[in-house]
Order: C-alpha cells, then structure tokens, then sequence
C-alpha cells in the first residue's frame, strides 16, 4: 500500500516487551502509514534479560519519517547511524527553531563530539540548551536570545523507566485503577515506597488539595507531619485557607464538627480566616504570635515542613503567603522539589498536574482520588511508577498515619 | 391564561415547610397548568409545631385536576370534602381498573363506612385492596379476579414521614451527599442509628454486592455478623460466590492478597467456588461439612444469620442457594425483610432498588457507595431517613466494626 | 530464589507482541513465582507477519506449574508435548470434577484421538462436554452425572482474537476510554462496523436500559429499527415500561416533554402502562388492538423484531412479556443471539454484563454509556472488538440513525 | 432545652417558600442551637404573591444571636428594628476588621443616614466600602488601610434571586441534574435564554476548557461565534493551544481526525504551536501574519470576540497571551464579564468557579460537564438561575449551534 522510498534503520535495548515499548513503536509506525522490517530481535532469555531489536522504517516522505523517528525516541529507540546532535541559535526570547527536540521526563542523554552526555534538569516538554560543559532543559519561556536549542533527532536517545513486572520487589498498577480494591493492601505499599525512599536518603513532598480538610484528613496529615514522613507541602490557597478557619473556628461554633458537612458559602469563616492571617503578616508569623495554634499549616511551621501556596483563579483572598504570579509560583514548587525522590498527590488534580510536568520519571509517584478518571489521568501523564488508589482520602491517610512510625527528618 | 372551571378544596397538616411538601404541593400545581388559593394557612409558631393549610385548586378539565390530585396524595394532601374511598372489582387476574390508586411507601388510610382504617402491608407501586376486615397493599401482578380495588383518590389519605429539621436529635442527610465528606461523622450516625434500631426490637438487614469483598471487607463484615448486629443478608450470587472463592482459594493461591486486585476473569476460581458447593449441596451443607471454613456466607452460617440470595440475568452458575425464580426471590426478600426497621445498602444499586422497592418510608435507610451517583440515585427513590455516604466500602466497614460493641441478636 | 524442579515446555503463535500476549504469559509466570526460559522466538519480521515462542516454565511445585498452565491456555499457549484431553464423568448433576477445564470466550480446540477438534457453541465460564461426534460448552448448572467433561489442561489449544493494531483496517479503541473523545468518529466507526456485519450476513443485536428513553432516544432507535438495522433488542422490564408510558402517557400528559425530566416517583404511570399492557394480554397483543400505537415496543412488533425482556429483582409489576424466570431469560436471550456477529450496548450495565458472558469472542461489541466505569468494566470483561463510547445515550443514538440509510434485514 | 436570654426580631418578605428561604432560615435557626418563634405570618394567596414573615429568634448567647443573623441576611432577613450600618476604618492594607460585613451575591441595600442605598459591583466574597456617594463592593485584597469598612449586621438587607417555579415562563433545573436527561429539552432552554439575553441587550460570555476541543467541538463553537452570540470567551492556556495545534497540524498529520484521540504527550505539537505563537508575537498577530488560518482562536480575532487566558499552576509554555499573573487575569476576566447578562460554562471547573465567584447573582449560568458531580458543584455554588446539563460537551455545542440562526452582536 505504501509506495515509501525515505528509510532510516533505528535500534533500542531494554525490558522492551514487559514496558511495551516494542508495543507502542510498533504501533506509532503504524499509526504514522509508514512499515517497518525487523531486521534483528534479541529476546531476554529469561525475565531479568533485556531485549534488543533493530528496525528499518520506510516512509513514503522524508516528513513522516521525521515525524515518526521523534516519536519513537521516548521509547528508547535511537538512530543506528549514530551521528551529533544538531544545534541551532533561538533567533528571539521565548522562541526556538521549528525543528526544536520536546522533552520526555525519562533520562536524556545527547551526544556531543562523539560522546553521550546526560542532560540535566530533565523535566518533559522542555527544551535542550548546550551551555558548553553541560547540556541541561530549559523551559521555552526561558529561551534566551542566541540560546544553542537542540534540533532534530540525530544524536538523541532516552532511557525510558520501565513499567516492569516486579523486578524489584514493587509491584506497579498504573493500569490497574478501580474502586473496586483494597485499599490496606495499596496503603501497605505506599508505605513500603516511603520507608524505601527515605532509606536511599530522598525526600517525600505531599501534593493535597482542599478534600483533606472536608474528608476529615487534618488530624492523620498533622500526624504524618509530626512524625516527620513530610518535607514539603504543596497546595494552592484552598487548604490552608480550610485548615485555618477550622483551627480557629472549627471548634468554637462547632456546626462543621457535628454535621460533617463543610459549609462553603455559609457563614463566611474561610474570609475572616484570610483576614486574620492578613492582620498577623503571614501564616508563620501568626504561629509565632499565637494566634494559629493548630491544624495542618500550624504543624507544618512548627516542625520546619516547607510548603509553596501557588494561587489559581478561583481563589479568593488570597492568604498574604500565597503567590500569585504563577511564574514565581512555578519555579517555587519546582526548588521545593529538589531532592524529592517520592510525591504523593491528595485529590487535587490542579496542583498534581503541575508538579508531574516538572517531575523526571524516577521520582516515584503516588495519587489518590475518590473519582477514578481523576485518578487515570494523573497516571496516564506520570511516570511509569505511578500509583493510583480510588479511595476517600480522608481515610487513606487514617490508614496510612496508623501505619507509620516516627522518623528522622531529612 | 387558565380559563379554570374544575374545581376543588384540599388540605395537609404537619411539618410541612421543612419537609418541603408545601413546597411539592404548589410545585405540582404549577406544573400542571392550574392554579392555586391559600384559603387558609396556620404556620407553626416554634419547630415543634405542625402547620396546616387549605387550598382551592382549579383546572380546565376534570382530568387534569383529578391527576393533580392523585400528585399531592403522597404529600399528605386530603380532599376537604371527605368521602368514602371507592372500590371496584378486578375483570381479571394481575388487570386493575385503570383508574386505581397506585400506593406510595408512606403510612397511608383510607376511608371506609366513614371510618379511616390502616393500610397494610405498606410499599409503593402496589395497588389496595379491600378484604374487609382489612385493607392492604397487593402487588399488580398477585390481583385475581374479583378483588376489590381501590380507585380514585377519595377516602385515602398518606402520612408522609417528614423530613424534619433534627427534631428528633437525628439528621438527615439526602440531601446533602458528596465525597467531599468526613466519613467518621457518617459512621458515627449509623452506628448511632444501629443502636436505636436495636433499643426499639427492630432488626437489622445488609443488602451487600461484591464490591464488599473486593475493597476488603470480608473481615469486618464478618466481624459486624459475629458481632450480632447482622439480621439479614440480602444479595445475589456474586457476593456469595467471591467469598466463598476467598475461603478456598485466597490464601493458598495468593494473589489477591499480595496484589489488592480481584482477578475476575483469571484463573476461574469462582467456577471452581461453585463446583464445590454444587458438590455440598447448599452452602450451608458445605458448612457443616467442614468444606467451607470461614468468610463472610460461613459465619452467616454459623450465626444464624438468614440470607437470601437472588439470582441475575448475569450470574454463571449460580450458586445452588441462588434463587434464579424472581418472583420467588421476591418474596423471600420480602419475607426475610419483615420486622426490619434499618436497611444498609453497601454498593449495589440491583438488589438495593429491589428492597427500596419494598420497604415502607418508615424503615430507615443507609447508603453506602463510592459512587455518588449511585447514592443520589437510591437516596431519591427511598424514605426521608435515607442516610447517604459517598466512599469506599471497605474502609466503610473498617470504620464501622471498629466503632461497635458486641451485642444480642433479636 | 525459586528452587523449581517441575517443567514443562509451552509454544504460541500469533500476533504475540501486539495482541500483548506474550507479556500477558510473561505476567502470570512471574506472578506464580514460577520462572520461564525463551527457548525459541521468531519475531513477525512485518506487521503482517506472525511471531512464535517456545518458552520452558519451571515452578517449585506441581500445583503452581499446573495452575499456571491453566492460566496461560487462554492466550493461546499450549504444551509442545501434545497429549489428547482428558475427560472425566460427571458424578452427580450439576457438579465436575474439580480439576474440569473452565473456558474462555475464545475459540477453542480439544484434541481427541489425535485430532483437533473445534468446540461447539463456545462461551466463556463453561465445562466442555465430549458428546463423542462433537465437544461442546455446557454451562455448569446444565450438566448432567454422567456427562464426559473435560480436566486439566492436556490437549486444549485456544486461538485468542487479536486486539491487533488495524491489521484489517479496523481501530480497536477498548483501552482508550475517555469522555474526552470526539463521538462523531466513534459513531462513524460504528456505523462501519454495521455494513460490514451486514455485509457479512450477521445479525446485530442491540441491548439496551431505560436511558435510552429518558435520554431522548426513541425516535432514534424507532428510526433504526424502521430502517432495518435492529434485528434483536434484548433488554429488561423498565425500558418496555417506560417507552409504553411514554407512548400512552407521554404526549397527552405532557409534563416529560417540557421538562426533560423522568418524574420516576411521579404519577405513577408506569403502573398504569403495566396494566394496559395486561390488560391487553401482552405487548404484541396492544399493538394488534391498537391501543398501543408508537414508540420501540411498537416498532419492534410492527417490524418483526425479536425482543426478549429479562426480569431483575428491582422489578415491579411486571409486563406479562418480562420473563421472571432467570434460568428461562438467560436461555431466550441466549437463542435470541444465534448469528448475531455484533452487539451494542446502550447504558445497561446487569442486560450488558448478561449478554456479554454468552458471547464468543468473535462478536463485535460496542458499549456506550456516559459513566466512563460502566465502559471500562464491560470493554475489560468483554472480546478484543469491544468499543466503548463514553457519551450521552441520547445524543449517540441521534448521530449514529442520521448516519444510517434503510437497509434489508437479514 | 435553650435557656436563651438573648432576642432579635426580623422580617423577611418575597417568595419565601418556593425559594426555599424560609426553609433555610429555619434551619440555621435550628442549626444554631436557638429558637424561633414566628409573630406574624401572611402567606401569598396564589402563586404570583409574595409572602412575609416576622420572627423573634432567641439564642443563648449574644455570639450565636449575632452570627445567626449573619447567616439569615442572604435569605432576606432583615432586623426589624431598623438602624444605620455601621463603618470601620481599616487599619492596614489587606485588613479589614474582625466584625466585618462579608457579601454574598445577591442584590444588597445598605442603610446610611437612614437611607437604603444599592451596593454596586456586587459579587460574592467581598466587603462593603464605604465612598461617600456610593458603596461599594471590594475585594479583601484591594482594601487600603483606612477604608470604611461595613461591620455587623444592623443597616444591610439582601434581595436573594428566587429559584421560583416558572413565573416568568423560565424553568430552573438546578437542583435537577443527572444524566439520564433528554439534552435537546436542554439546549432549546439555553438557546431560549440566549435570544431573551440578547433581546435585553446583555453581552454573552462563554467559559471553556479543552474538553471543547477534543470532544470534537471547535466547528460548533466556530459557528457560534461566526453567528454572532459569543461576545467574551475566557479560558486558559490550554483550550488556545490545542485548538492552535490542530489548526496548524490537526489536518496536515491527521492522526487525530482518524482516531478520535488526543495524543496528549504525543508528539508535542502543542509546544510547537506555542512556538510558533511566540515567534509571531501573539495569536492576533499569527492571524495578521496568516499563519493561523483557522479554529477557534483564529475566529475570535475575525470577529472581535474579546478573550482572556489566565494561566494556571499546570501550564506549560505559555502562549504570549496567557496572563500568568492572577491578580491580573482576575482583574482581566471581571472587566471582559461587565454587560455579560449570561455566561456558559463548558468542561472547565477551575474557570468556571472562578468566573462564579465574581458575578452578581442576576447573570444567567449555564454549566454543561459530562461529570454530573462537576455540574452539581458550580450549580451549588452558583446563582439561582444556573442550568445544569450533564452531557457531551462537543455534542452540546452541535445541538445549541444547529439551533441558532445568525445575530448581530452587542
């Protein structure tokens, strides 16, 4: 059917059945009209073996091939012909050659006079700027004029994660997503990846929305941050805004406490909470005067938990500590998340996205959410060791508190 | 715009602002093109009090005014000029008169020789029948020839149980369903209601699907039975097949345990589950010949539990104990439902519509799913104590095994 | 870590890569803890080509090697040291023997006498019967004490559909689910699908739940069913109900049609629908006597449709057509689906799950429901043809009749 | 059980029962712990009148009498006894004092000199400043130290919009969602309103988020802006560069047309698209410089529909247009919805809160979402007039463009 004459053989070696790699290239040779002729195939003798295939991919024009060579680089396929990677000025601020090579989150290496350097930074849907010694990803906001964008894919090869089957004792279930589960058995690993993680010196960052307050997750989170399994929060202005207003009125005028039901519209706490923390400065600053002296925020002061408040446009207020300009608020979270090995995202499908765009794929990620296409989306976009459990938050972090003992801090 | 000719006076009496029926009532008015006259309206002058009001209604045809009458029955709306209510006879089995009276799940009388008399057997969608001594629902398709049917909506009068605001110490909660929820507070309500249910003689039925099994709860289901707050076990064939799976096969095989996931289509043990019933006759031969050991059916069993487990156009098998006769499973539901005064409904919305369908409104109902569709669905159709609770049910069920005491069966 | 003395050597062939087989085999043998060598792979060296593997298993004991071999039959493996099947006696009705083989959806082989012979009427969770002429599927409760059923896993080859990468120009969408799609090329894709079963000479068969008509759907479906499209309707009692309703009630009324809203509580029409339906003595005969003149029951009867209504235990009344009778449903719909080549499911997860289960994989499902978990429950349980559709009912059925010209019925 | 020492009397008058105020105000009564007793009571004698009601309320506390009469102001509830509103000076910038006035977003009359003066601006979540002539609202965050802050609860009353049963021929369906609903009952409603809104010359905003675009909707959307009815579209980062990217590639590639599926991590067309915004300047300029020749986007430019992105936490690039400061896109989004007498929400719960937030409760909402919970969240937080419809978005905007004919835009 195809009348190609454009080919270019390519190659890739890992676990490329069990991850699906072999799968999807096949697949986007397909999708993309072009064919494909196996030239070699390796199979892992055994489960912990890598394979190892080369392809000759024919197009019939040199753009579809082009096309389909960028594709399949995410999955780790690289040019047999190994040649440098292809350089080009950003000819203006913010602006790339329309050839520009796009990020994956997976490990990136680019070769530079003969020798494969590994790119640092890596986050996906960046770019790849050569600074001479290193070669690093730069947002494209951040493109300076006169910038060395990497072009094309010659000299390119990613070193995708593997979704593999259990070769390290950790069972992954991205594909797995349902509410019909058991969720002690998801809380167990959750907190065999935390004690793994902090064994390897990382550290933990809790990505939590609002549902924590409303579901009744306060006093488990507070636990969890007591006990020193939290190094950085990150939320918008909704919870601290619901974790203030229940610490100075939840208990007083009492009507959340009996009902179960948060009152969003109702008597207006959630503003005088804002205005109180507005007198004091900061929400650290009305810790140290006294004025705040519980809840998740309160703990988190008190026991040195950073925590980044990025705003959104829902939010009213907002708290004098949360950030309006996304920029500064983007580049807050991504220092915040230096040195985090593990995320665990609390139904906030917001703040989650954002933290998986600036994540590399080896940072172990974990997301809970009562709704399962919540939770499918944030699986589907992360890395290969995500984690999903449709569950009630608030419970989850019940069980998940009950199962940990304190820790040293980082 | 109504050239309105038909007319006639109506009146209620009871809580009727905070259940909202004076609300239905003129709703129901409205929305049939006719309008209404306050002739007189006695507001209650403290929470305590009952209301009362009398209404002109008029329409432009007899047939529309005599539908909006038969609307507002269920609200508690009784004709002023009161009359006998009227039967006719049926012309043949399972065939009523087209102009019967189709029943609400509300407390209802009718009148008869100028006296109001109790109907019995309350449940909605029935037709009443007048045996003489007695008045009492019957189900359409149990008419036989010749009985006399109630028509019309003279002589019958509903007493719909309110939806009050609290005066009872006891909140309601349809209304006011999400995920975005504490769950503990839920819990505690029903273990609360669990208690007064059981204070007052009443017993307790569980309507359960497999989701139960899959999220974990075997062990706290089972611990609620041994417990003694489980009357009756109202299912179908999978829950029962799943557990009994579990029993036999679920630690010695060992996946589920290690990987949270029920592996439906796998490995055919819940054929195998069958078989070996098939084998023992009945699960409670399979009981008592040591075959089954424990779970959730075994201790059923054990303590003497009554269940009955009603067959679906899906289920393979069945099981020997499941009742594929519908009609049949209907009134062993029915039966076994009898001096039930609480109803938890755990993810299934099948079997739970089909025991809504049979409950009269004064029986209190909890719902239990991680779906709020599902409890939104079932809280409309039931009584005004419909409790519902959006999470999982596992956890649900952890929650709720740990918050009670053994007690005394009924 | 395994200390296995127990093998045995398997081979499959096929489209192993894309169909995702082979790392279906590769998952169950390490979650047995089981270990496997490659001991032969030839990869398709094109899209077109078919890959073959010859794989030795070995597990620490014979139980787990065997298990383990049952799991692997339905992704085609079978023992390269072929025996003939091995059948045992039935002892009592309704029970086999435990070690009884218990099939899959796939077309299956069964090796007698040193031949392959193809099993008859083939449907996933039966025993296979040897008849001597020809083997077929039984279902369990259907057997009788003395039937020939076949055990273990000797002499059984299953020949799995392959989800395969648009090898016949036809894109398989079923792990690809969302709300976020374009329904106008899965409605193109649908009504492709339609010809080329026709054009085939197959039978479609639509299921189909009460949203259909709640969703604005009957003139839609009437328009399919006037155009020859709909040659089987298998559903329960409440779309009946509510389509008669609509048909009697709907128009004079009017209430539906102003506000959209199915007042399900309401007037009661649904019981009133049942018993002119009863009166009448069945819906054919309502439709000969003219009392019932329009909607899908109408146009099913007037244009020679089959429809079987299967009973659920939510059901009330019910029609004198719905068959209460599950053992009576479940075989009915199973004749009813005799040369039906494709299903479609419209919003009715407990019809849809029924059919499902009797279907042999080489039927084409679609599944359409706007839950996006009721798509993905069916399109996991059902063949790899299965499309699912996340959108509303109503609308879809809009777009696919205006796609649709009249055609012959078979 | 009160021993409540502490009265006020207040009145209310208007709809009261069928809005549902009088309901609410005896529960917060209830809720509160306190106690009513109603003095006067005159209930409207038919449909069209209105109702008024005087109450003593008697709490054990003067707090709880205090913040009860705060919770009964945005149903109407005034003090009987009349007295100016009381003024604070704000003390700091961002600070307001504790006892502050917070607004709700209904019509509001303060009382100043013994005159009842309109609130203008009004939206919900702000205080009342005191200019002089005017009153204003303002946000917490544009309050300067030294503003008249309105305090207390003496000297406001609030005209609450009525959620009343079609008295101006305009059914409300609010608290009347679910999927199971015929949508072209729907789109007729929102098209009704469309033409009302323009026939009193207000201005129609549409909300949106990329859903539109993947669910197929940009020629829908297209259209309705070609026909004039679209005056502001606000959104964010997303929806403008996937309509972008499928304009400049959506056809050329083709993937997406065949398949139905956004390539979400594909092959990055989207930060090409954005790059080539960039280097153009901005999507106006792409369209002057006739890079961008069509969708959405280029449309809006044609036909000078005004738009706004605001930018979130998740967004990558952004294009030039995004404001990534939300103080300013906040500020951006009020001025674009002044005139705006309707807003559609479509698929986006982040702006469309956000856009709820700032308008007064008159301006008609629409909320389309395939997710019943999302359309139950912004119906709940919204107006009285808001229209939930759960269905397909892309669908939707088929329906709604294919009933609309051309109009001259405002």
């Amino acid at each position: 059917m195809v009348e190609g004459k454009y080919s270019e053989t390519i190659q890739a070696e890992g676990h490329l059945i069990d991850s699906q790699h072999l799968n999807h290239i096949f697949d986007k040779v397909i999708e993309r009209g072009a064919v494909y002729e196996v030239l070699r195939f390796d199979i892992g003798k055994t489960n912990d073996d890598v394979s190892f295939i080369q392809l000759k991919l024919t197009a019939n024009s040199p753009e579809i091939l082009r096309e389909l060579l960028k594709e399949l680089v995410p999955f780790g396929a690289q040019l047999v012909d190994q040649r440098d990677a292809r350089f080009e000025a950003a000819v203006k601020d913010r602006c790339v050659p329309h050839d520009f090579y796009s990020t994956t989150n997976h490990r990136t290496q680019i070769r530079k006079g003969g020798r494969w350097i590994e790119v640092e930074h890596q986050r996906m849907d960046a770019v790849v700027v050569d600074e001479g010694e290193r070669v690093v990803c730069r947002k494209l906001r951040d493109v300076a004029r006169g910038d060395q964008v990497m072009c094309g894919v010659e000299g390119v090869r990613v070193v995708p994660e593997y979704r593999e089957r259990d070769r390290h004792g950790f069972a992954f279930m991205s594909n797995d997503i349902s509410s019909e589960r058991r969720v002690e058995v998801s809380v167990a690993k959750v907190a065999k990846m935390m004690h793994e993680v902090r064994a390897a010196g990382g550290k933990i960052a809790f990505v939590a929305g609002p549902v924590v307050i409303h579901t009744g997750g306060i006093d488990y989170f507070c636990d969890l941050v007591r006990k020193g399994w939290v190094d950085v929060l990150l939320t918008g202005n909704a919870l601290p805004v619901h974790d203030i207003e229940y610490a100075l009125y939840g208990t007083s005028l009492g009507v959340d406490l009996q009902t179960g039901s948060p009152v969003e519209e109702g008597h207006k706490n959630h503003m005088r909470a804002i205005n109180v923390i507005s007198h004091a400065g900061s929400i650290a600053e009305a810790v140290k005067q006294g004025v705040l002296k519980q809840g998740i925020m309160h703990d988190c002061v008190k026991h040195d938990v950073s925590f980044v408040l990025a705003g959104s446009i829902r939010d009213d207020g907002p708290l004098p500590d949360t950030l309006m300009d996304l920029i500064e608020a983007q580049e807050a979270y991504a220092r915040a998340l230096e040195g985090c090995k593990m995320v665990v995202m609390l139904s906030t499908m917001l703040h989650s996205i954002g933290v998986g765009n600036m994540l590399p794929s080896w940072v172990r990620v974990v997301c809970v959410d009562i709704n399962p296409a919540v939770v499918t989306k944030l699986a589907d976009r992360g890395s290969a060791q995500t984690l999903g459990v449709v569950t009630d938050v608030g419970l989850f972090l019940h069980q998940l508190a009950s199962k940990l003992e304190p820790c040293a801090r980082k």
